[in-house]
């Protein structure tokens, strides 16, 4: 197996592009998809400032380095969800992932300031967890990039995510979440325009991109997600892909090249924020371009009196800590 | 396992519908279930007559028994295909169907009438079979409908069959082909309207209605279908819809009802004829909305001097025949 650049040693085989790669030429080729994917949907322009959010996961991990290779000014923010052993280690390869490159990493921890956290608020909601997760996530990154004057918020969504929960969109044709699943969502509302750079990249390849980088990152599976659907389109996904290579990236881009217009007076009529048919752990919201209000407790936009993450508090908050499994290895 | 409606016992589950039903009440759901869609797609008014395509398969044959037994007056066509030993037992079933209800079963042969089959098409054009089949179907109900003075012209599309092809069509974005995907589509430009009263039924109901009607019907697959991407799209949503029943049903309906308008201006710039993503067996055609001139040979609607089905008989007609494989029995 040789390099299709330098016919070099190959380390890693791509076969929807047909193409192998040594080190050197794959780290060059992750860098080229997310310049591109910069330049092709206008996602960031020079002398921005970028607020990167970090799980201590290898797509957000490959994400903030990936943004600093490419020259771009980035702090990141890690939100503190609670869920046990799982929480303790993410921080802390998010924490040493900054260290070492003298990077700035913000900090919101859950209970700390909100006195709940993941595992209690899906106890107290009675909905499955990603659904508290995501929406949690999204308020804090939102109210951090917006509070601190960045030009973007940007998620490490890559193209396993963003294909599985269009799947998962397209299967029940949830026309709101359709109309706002983009590569880049505007800002407006008092939302911040929000950007997915690693589209173009699959999960294996952010996975190899952080070996090869010598990154470490949490390897375990959020113990809240084993079973949730999302994780069910994936394998789904993966099997056409195996037996057809490039389906996933055809299925993704020919929705966002071509269909996304379509829905996009959709996207007015349905709920703000998520953009997943479960509002789970690999979805993320947006302006919708809907008019709203703001919340009168935190200012943030919402479409009642309080937003959706205050109601959050008032119900999970201050609730007695329930208790997590332990994390299972990723199979 | 006992019947929903009046208790006896049952001879089918039906998980979609958290429903069982006995022999008499399983008919009746199929009737209603045709009933429905018919009025609420406004696929045929009172008195109007009926051309079907008759295959000698399951689904085509509960097709035409259902009509009459819902009181509409209908005519079956049959297409000699030229497949080898498949198109000689298909045919025997069609005419054995009609012979002993006393309808009127009209045929066309291919190598008969036009000096070519299906083998031979496939050979000479050097593309899949389903391609040129789906191609002669298509511009002959069309002509025998219009011919005919038929008001509308109905196919045996079953559920699964929509759905595989509606799932095709997603996975590639094929913006005409999804604009033209719907229960119905309208007469015009020199198609006849087209109809596909069994979109509520799936394969296996269609199967449980021949056996319970006592309806002999041709059940190999057709051989030269073996391994298209069609069935394998059909094995994808059959495990999703064992895991989620209803999937499919919300899959289709949920485009049917919600978004198939937001392609319907998409569905002048694509091709005239097929929706489907391979063109193939499944699929079918109709008024684009595009407006077309006439084949200078035929008369058919085309978008040059000659329709694409005299261009194939062109190509095609006094080929030698090609020799066709055994048929495989349905696993």
């Amino acid at each position: 197996m040789k390099c299709k650049v330098c016919r070099g040693p190959a380390v890693i085989d791509l076969p929807r592009h047909n193409a192998n790669f040594c080190a050197d030429h794959f780290l060059r080729y992750c860098r080229n998809q997310v310049e591109r994917v910069i330049h092709d949907y206008a996602m960031l322009t020079p002398g921005e400032r970028v607020l990167v959010a970090v799980s201590g996961g290898k797509d957000s991990l490959a994400l903030w380095d990936l943004l600093g290779e490419l020259g771009w000014e980035t702090d990141g923010l890690y939100v503190g969800l609670g869920i046990g052993d799982y929480s303790d280690v993410s921080g802390g390869y998010a924490r040493r992932f900054a260290a070492e490159r003298g990077l700035r990493l913000n900090e919101v921890d859950l209970r700390a300031t909100y006195d709940f956290d993941i595992p209690t608020a899906a106890a107290v909601t009675r909905r499955v967890p990603c659904s508290a997760c995501g929406l949690s996530k999204r308020h804090l990154f939102d109210a951090a990039a917006v509070d601190g004057g960045y030009d973007a918020m940007a998620t490490g969504h890559n193209l396993d995510d963003e294909a599985a929960v269009l799947y998962g969109n397209v299967l029940r044709w949830q026309m709101a979440y359709l109309g706002r699943q983009r590569p880049v969502l505007p800002a407006g509302n008092g939302f911040p325009r929000k950007v997915k750079p690693l589209v173009r990249l699959t999960e294996r390849e952010t996975a190899a991109y952080c070996v090869l980088r010598g990154i470490d990152y949490q390897v375990e599976e959020c113990p809240m997600a084993a079973g949730n659907r999302h994780l069910g389109y994936k394998e789904v996904l993966n099997e056409m892909e195996r037996r057809s290579p490039g389906t996933k990236s055809s299925f993704y881009f020919g929705f966002v090249d071509r269909a996304v217009d379509l829905f996009a007076q959709e996207a007015w009529s349905g709920p703000s924020g998520g953009v997943g048919f479960d509002d789970g752990a690999a979805d993320d919201g947006g302006a919708s371009g809907r008019p709203l209000g703001h919340c009168t407790r935190c200012g943030a936009p919402a479409e009642s009196d309080l937003c959706a993450f205050c109601r959050l508090v008032d119900r999970a908050g201050g609730a007695q800590p329930v208790p997590v499994a332990p994390p299972r290895r990723r199979s």
